[in-house]
């Protein structure tokens, strides 16, 4: 069989374990003929590809990124997408496609599936929102990666008496600031799921500091939202393309903290160190897991269907059940982060 | 109420952050007294009591090992050792325990529920053999450290042309070996779920030297035992407490491999480093929530149950339902670590 | 003798295994009694004092940040400061006084030793522009932040085709982004050392990406500044306290480098993440050593000297040589940086 | 020019980071042809080369290892070695030589000199004991691998009350042992410069259980001998290449301590660990600068000279300089390592 790959979206650590899973397995156990596109679903509008072979796989497992390259392009939403895509795939002889990738890419990949072309998705995400799975590739790094800035910043909170408040990514769901924020010990985490109160919040650090602390951390999701009807106000600050400005959100919650409890206050915005570089060991087995039964659930016969872990298995999901939907931290797990603070 | 406190068993990272779940959430949501007790149960027989404070969880989260410390001691096979736990419960007037500990801990903590006791455990093991649960608190920490290690003796087995032994810990299950060996790249995993043959393994490794290797990584769980009948016999060396003897199963598949092939054949035994130091995210967070689903447990009156993870929720598994079993690494997951050797 | 300690200026890694090296050589190998003061000069000022016991620095070796805490105050600046420091001292018997800073504090320490105070200094500073030493505590490990951010970056910025700019402390001088630049293999390093020609740096990555390459890394210091009279003209941008403005620099070169190229330029801002969390073996012994000398030369009797680094060698520098001096990047040094974009 | 590049000796963290230096500072500064040899000397006394282009250094900076390979192989030592080197070169008309390497290397490469060829030096050796210059590519990388162990091993010792001995590479002298001891705050630090003497080990640990503490950190280096004289007696353990057996003197040593005090004490021996993967950034920076500096050196029409590193500076240091010498740890840093204990 000719299987097309793609990673699309925003990279993120543990997609090269993936096409490398695919390779190794998808050409040592049944011997088809792996061919990559650039780019994402721009590669396969243009007719980008690359033909993988050991050699490609190399070496890549412990490394970030995506060696196909990435980008956020939506086929269906550009005028003869879907027909460029089926014209390429037709002159590669495609028979099947593995798309790796978040919200988007899945959702191109119904539109090309509805097509009649056989589609096997893999989630990553470091927002960890794709429905139907309780992991998506990238994640476990991400919250990795923001556990260890706060446990640095926690040093220079606690050492200056200060409200430290960290910036982590989540557009529509908190998985990152709760889990993060959990890890990392912080006293207050704002998600998106629970829009915060800014008065019981500058209260809750009036009484810590008085209590018996010198210092805070503040951890925020960048998607986070004011209650409605309390004293702050605020509107998500989005950039050209519909992305959240980051900082926005920190740095105005910084201020009404600063200026009503006149403590120190100061912002860090993790950015984009969140999503490169080595991928944690749970992204990796991830990935190469996601890899290994995307080319087997081809072999079967699946279509229109994504690999997701429950539990300690890996299992198949069909797009249609998880399309539209985001996977919101669930309140045990926010009631988790307000009880240790 | 007064709830006893106990970590039990080989320490691991992840038990400070169940420790200060209990005494946060137990103090600061019910107002209980948390009183914890040295050693494991050895401090329980002996009375050695440390009421628990806030003081004492400053700083913890990210530490490793246990602030209680720990034992190997089970109160069961001491002559009067279930009275004198009895005996120190009493007299310190406690209501309920909370013991963290592994299949020993756990065992001992039936045998004091027995006698009348209220008691709610939470799983901890590097092995993650624990029944019952998804993950064991400790687990996520080893696999990492495993994993690093693996990758530093990655760049040495390829400088040097040489096939790296690596041996880590898993004396009935091979969930560090399996896990780190996939998250690695090993070219071969040795658990003790399946009796391996040197045969194969030693034609594996020359096939692949010939055609485009020139070096090789098996990575070995301390626990796992040639298939009978097979040409290499080998009996499972175990010390005077009937521990496995570090080095041991990997000394000899390495002499093995070596004498069949002329490769230059390594060993690395890790050992202890695979159960200290700050521990990964996930097993502050498993600890976090493992401590408050006790202390909530003990609150709605519940006992003899075992806090446990599956998939995203916090569950809770009655003593009864996982005694005696060991969770053994599934046929799918040691089949994902040989397809992408 | 009672000897005085304190850290002052921002916080960073290394500060407490300094402070343990004093108090155990101190009070181990004299006999002294070592009295610490909190929040820096302003402790001294207020006469905030904590005795320093071997319970006090259990642990902390491997800890960020300073068990004293700190604060940037200098009592010369103040009213009546440098009396209440002499009031203070004398208050508290103190004999001499070894005081961990960077500029600000050592200048202090200066003026403290003209009132007749024996003296000995030991400097700090991520930024490393402390004149008469090769190192100071805290740059080796903000270096290796910094690198590892870079990494990360690294992965995204090829996996995306993009221009990625990061911005590291280093006010009056590179050394952090020289040498994170080299490290992380950046193709552009920008300095105060020497000012940058905006011109010469856009035609170059477009030769780049034209030539090889999808991508590049820019690493610029936050004091970094333009050429006089080149085409992009450009004010550091200062805060109320004189400090720099984060970011400022590298989201207005971003700007010019995605105007004049088109590139997709992004920025990411280290800041805080830079100064906190576990020091790096380098920064403990550095400061183990530090301490260890400071003690020793308080009791051969110096006075205004600073313990540094010459080579592999620890030796005493008359605070009177270093004064108003700042430390720069060696051209050599920036010119390996050029060398190997 | 066409210069011949080769890596020999054990493998190390950095290597790879002087290649990519040599690489494209000779070639985009000077336009001069690299040539690789395989396997250290062997590669040159067989031919195996391999010319190198900017693609085979893309990506090693931050890989460990060496992307030449290498091998302990003296072509002096061999019949007609020197005779086959003096071949091959002429063959491949290579007019000067960089050899990357420890001891035996720089030994080879002085017997290869003496036959007329131009050759520069550049010292790499985890064990940092090569004259003449501060550090040697490797050694920094390698301190913080065993100190993130005996981090780790420390919470395990707390926990169990245990002595915990850890053996780190250092033949001939105890640069890790030292280094690493006095950042993971160990009790004991053997080195091959300080015979030790069981005695006080013994006598130091009992006091110190007694006193204030039920847990030590014994750190050793593989080459440590007792005092003459002392109790105990000990005959380091050679392998069949002249090699030190691991593990060989701790358990020795440990055995000592468990039976002369009753403590539970146990062995860790880090072995290869200690020479792979990721090098810290100070390999990274220090493999470049001597990269950069020995083609400058040949540029200049230098040779029989090492590059080395003299505080803050590259400098080049005659290979005769520096013919069998040890660098062995100064005494001053040895008293810090005690002082601290």
């Amino acid at each position: 069989m000719r299987i097309g790959l793609l990673t699309g979206g925003g990279d993120c650590p543990g997609l090269n374990a993936a096409i490398r899973a695919v390779v190794k397995h998808g050409v040592g156990e049944y011997g088809h003929s792996i061919i990559g596109f650039r780019n994402g679903w721009k590669g396969v509008v243009e007719g980008d590809v690359l033909p993988l072979t050991r050699q490609h796989i190399r070496g890549v497992l412990d490394s970030g990124g995506t060696l196909l390259g990435t980008a956020r392009y939506h086929p269906h939403s550009e005028d003869g997408g879907l027909d460029a895509v089926m014209a390429t795939l037709e002159a590669e002889r495609i028979e099947a496609l593995i798309c790796i990738g978040g919200d988007g890419t899945l959702h191109a990949a119904s539109k090309v599936a509805e097509r009649g072309v056989r589609i096997v998705a893999i989630p990553k995400t470091i927002d960890n929102d794709v429905a139907g799975t309780d992991r998506a590739i990238g994640f476990d790094t991400a919250v990795n990666i923001a556990t260890e800035a706060i446990d640095r910043i926690h040093t220079t909170a606690e050492s200056h008496n200060r409200v430290m408040v960290v910036e982590v990514m989540g557009r529509s769901a908190g998985w990152i600031a709760v889990n993060a924020g959990i890890a990392g010990g912080a006293e207050i985490v704002l998600a998106p799921e629970d829009p915060f109160d800014i008065d019981r919040i500058t209260r809750y650090l009036q009484h810590r500091h008085r209590a018996h602390a010198n210092f805070s951390i503040v951890v925020i999701a960048e998607g986070a939202v004011p209650k409605e009807g309390s004293s702050m106000t605020y509107e998500t600050k989005v950039g050209q393309f519909g992305e959240i400005i980051a900082g926005a959100v920190s740095e105005r919650v910084a201020r009404e903290i600063a200026t009503r409890t006149g403590f120190d206050t100061r912002v860090t915005v993790l950015g984009h160190v969140q999503r490169g570089g080595t991928p944690l060991p749970a992204d990796r087995i991830l990935g190469s897991r996601f890899g290994v039964a995307a080319v087997d659930a081809l072999h079967e016969g699946k279509s229109e269907v994504m690999t997701a872990l429950r539990g300690e298995e890996i299992v198949l999901v069909p797009l249609a059940e998880i399309a539209g939907k985001v996977k919101h931290v669930p309140p045990d797990l926010l009631r988790v982060a307000n009880a240790l603070a």
